[in-house]
């Protein structure tokens, strides 16, 4: 007889390989053996996949134990021992970096000894769930705690379409030039380095494509509901070839630019430190790198630094807007793939097929002009070399079109690479919210159920407050910078088609007025 | 034994099927029937195929005749007999034509009687060829003769460039509108009627293709060394579709214009029934085209209308023009075909791909514009308009590549189309003349073996300086009218190109625009 449990509480699958299992359900394990906290096995409507151990009592003979719930609401909510199984907060927390493991191991075992009271609230036992990974739930359950200085104060306020960003008072932008090989270990190893210049200290740095990475991995770590810029990607092969170095170049350009734009990521410390750091005083880089990597500002404890409107949110528009977002999200990413493959087949359309008909087109003019010119009629004569420079118009303007995607269709794909990234980012920022608004209702249903006091239910709303405030500043500020880059590039690929347009007829004019006196 | 014949005389194989055979060759016959006056048989060299029958002796055993040439120098030069086997006038001048051959045939028997002193000079045996068949060889020998009327004369003078037709002192053109439907037999028969408006009369005539077609063959058949624009194809099935009548209106109208630029075309009497002939006078008609079938003027005759420059011209000069001409049209052909071919290719990838790759890209952004609305922000919405206007610009931009062609690539092609036709006719016309040069040097071969009377070769050369005249005249004039037509297609081309792609930067420049307050 296979072996059986019983649900103890609903439990709704996340992620794929979940199943969701309905409180006093029985299930059917395929093995009493947890894996990492979690039975695989089948529910009663026969879905099979994971779901926690600890969600469950094993049924071992017919006289099986009833856990009365009614029974056991003690201060302490419910036994320890439910939560055997459930994954220790050390890899429900496991940053992204291992730098930082140590570091916010220990922030979240000080947020198990504040925050105990919070245990009330289920926890995600997914521990790849990025509600998890991210903080956001050890924030929001009162885990994260740490000492905010004024500096490390992000403002949320309340602006005409919503929550945003405080802007950044000192707006600055960078300049990404003159990428340059270098080489260190005499020549053994080779790199290519980047001239930053910010605006705002006007003086140039030298970064290489390792130091963006290891920024970005700061970044990503250090802010849970912030759409971090995608750097260009990797590239193993080819790395000192000019196109690729030129095509890199162009998208630190953009990252960049979507860097300095943030009011939240343009001013952080680790930006700061990459922007400004002498590059030839390795002292004082290596100083500002350790200090980012123990910076505790990070994951839950990001959300300790923001400040939000005096007002708390409604969270049932929150949760109406994130959810228009989430399908604003999906329809821009299939638009802008969409996008990218046409406009990537129009360059390629334009730099083969495009340039060879008119190139052909020239050719053959030239080639009839050819075969006039044995005629030898003076008369004829003008007219020949005007046909002749009518080949030479059509192969020029055949060059013309293979030139121009690099003007116009490139930028476009630059952009929506960028763009790209960010609505690959979104998925996860609006996990982290709907997470939180999660353990707003469990408490909000416990305190109902008078298993929980109020109070407690109270602090998870207004941290579930400052995550639902970030998040909508954040989609703010994606809707401000989407709308300015969409605009400027539509216009600039507009202006370039015209200009190539133009360039075009003038070729033709010329051509045409070769036939004035022929 | 085999049947075996002696060649009395040398015969250079001028078409495939034929042998060469030179003087007291002796020759297998595979029989003693000829077909049409010509043997068939092997050469001493082996090599099989056909050879006049009249240049052979049958040698029926081995006291064969020897025919001694020198022998047989009386007045009559060759004995009559020699050309018993001479594939008659009548067949050798086969007309085009049902209508002109019984008096083609009448006008080449009073050739025959009167110039019996020409024959000295070889006649070309192959019927089919076009020396021949057009007349000329006729012309040459002396065959040809008629009254020429003084309004039948055709002048042509020295001009500039050399040898060319007198100009039309009246010139005029005719338009060539209204394509229409019309029905005949109650209904049973549908024809397409032209209306026809020639600028010297400013009198509307309606005429069919079969009309045009008509006047074609007899103006193949009077102009030997004339190059008639060919007419547009028939065309069995679709012959009242739109695009159908719409291109053979545009193939007309082209040839409507060689027609009326040429200076003897133009003026010819059958062009002018046909233009002039009112169109519901069926008698008036009806004698005007039995008058045309009359016509003696053709063919050999054609040739007694031509009045040349006092000063004969120089024939080496002239082979040598005539030769510099052929190749020339050789080229000219490799090069319209080519063009075509490309000019084809691109017409259809605009139709299709461009047109595609353009209202693919717009397709793109208006997707693009539509996932950008559901965003709800108010700061976006005039640049999802925009956006939107940009991917209707893009579709309009593929229709007007769809459009373009009709414009620009069709109109070439019409006249590349007209000019294969002319070119197709050169190759005929320069047999002609080539088939009167070798007239004059056979004939001069035969006073400097005193085999003929230096009067009799002193008409031979007049008649190929007339010919000459006429083929010089033509080449001029396809010269005129190739770059008269070329300058104006090329010239017409580049400004619906110039206008095409101004059409398509203001509509970008509309798009732009749409930015201004987004």
């Amino acid at each position: 007889m296979a072996l059986r449990a019983r649900a103890l509480y609903d439990f709704n699958s996340e992620n794929p390989g979940e199943v969701s299992v309905r409180e006093n359900e029985i299930l059917t394990l395929y093995s009493e053996q947890d894996i990492d906290g979690w039975f695989e096995g089948m529910n009663s409507k026969g879905e099979r996949g994971l779901f926690p151990a600890s969600y469950v009592e094993i049924l071992r003979n017919d006289a099986s134990t009833y856990n009365n719930n009614s029974c056991n609401t003690s201060g302490e909510t419910y036994p320890d021992s439910r939560y055997a199984n459930v994954p220790s907060g050390d890899s429900s927390f496991k940053p992204p970096n291992k730098h930082s493991y140590n570091h916010l191991s220990t922030t979240s075992h000080r947020g198990n000894t504040q925050g105990k009271g919070s245990a009330t609230v289920s926890r995600n036992l997914n521990r790849f769930s990025t509600f998890v990974k991210s903080g956001g739930e050890a924030f929001v359950l009162g885990e994260a705690s740490g000492f905010v200085k004024d500096g490390d104060k992000i403002c949320v306020v309340m602006g005409q379409y919503g929550p945003e960003w405080q802007e950044n008072p000192y707006p600055f932008t960078c300049a990404i030039d003159d990428p340059t090989k270098q080489t260190k270990f005499k020549g053994m190893k080779s790199y290519i380095s980047y001239k930053l210049t910010p605006t705002h200290t006007q003086t140039q740095v030298n970064r290489r494509y390792k130091h963006f990475d290891w920024l970005y991995a700061r970044l990503v770590e250090k802010f849970p509901v912030i759409s971090v810029p995608h750097i260009p990607e990797k590239q193993a092969t080819g790395r000192f070839e000019e196109d690729f170095i030129s095509k890199r170049q162009k998208g630190l350009m953009w990252w960049m630019n979507h860097m300095t734009s943030h009011p939240v990521l343009a001013r952080c410390d680790v930006f700061q430190h990459f922007l400004t750091c002498n590059s030839t005083d390795e002292k004082a880089w290596k100083q500002g790198k350790r200090k980012a990597e123990k910076d505790e500002m990070v994951g839950a404890n990001f959300f300790l630094t923001i400040s939000t409107p005096a007002a708390p949110l409604d969270f049932q528009e929150v949760e109406s807007k994130i959810d228009g977002f989430k399908t604003f999200t999906k329809r821009m990413d299939d638009s802008t793939l969409q996008l990218n493959a046409t406009v990537n087949e129009f360059a390629r359309k334009q730099i083969s097929g495009f340039k060879k008909e008119y190139q052909r087109v020239g050719f053959s003019f030239k080639i009839l002009s050819q075969a006039f010119e044995m005629d030898q009629q003076p008369y004829s004569s003008r007219l020949n070399q005007a046909i002749s420079f009518t080949g030479d118009a059509y192969e020029a303007i055949g060059d013309y079109f293979a030139e121009q995607p690099n003007k116009d269709l490139d930028p476009i794909m630059d952009l929506l690479a960028l763009y790209q990234g960010h609505l690959a980012n979104y998925p996860d920022i609006i996990h982290v919210q709907k997470g939180a608004l999660t353990k707003v209702k469990e408490s909000q249903k416990h305190v109902e159920e008078g298993k929980m006091d109020p109070s407690q239910a109270e602090g998870i709303n207004e941290r579930c407050n400052i995550i639902s405030c970030a998040t909508l500043a954040e989609i703010q500020h994606f809707h401000h910078i989407r709308v300015r880059d969409f605009k400027a590039q539509m216009q600039h690929h507009l202006q370039q088609q015209i200009t190539f347009f133009q360039k075009i007829t003038s070729k033709l004019e010329e051509a045409l007025q070769k036939y004035d006196n022929a």
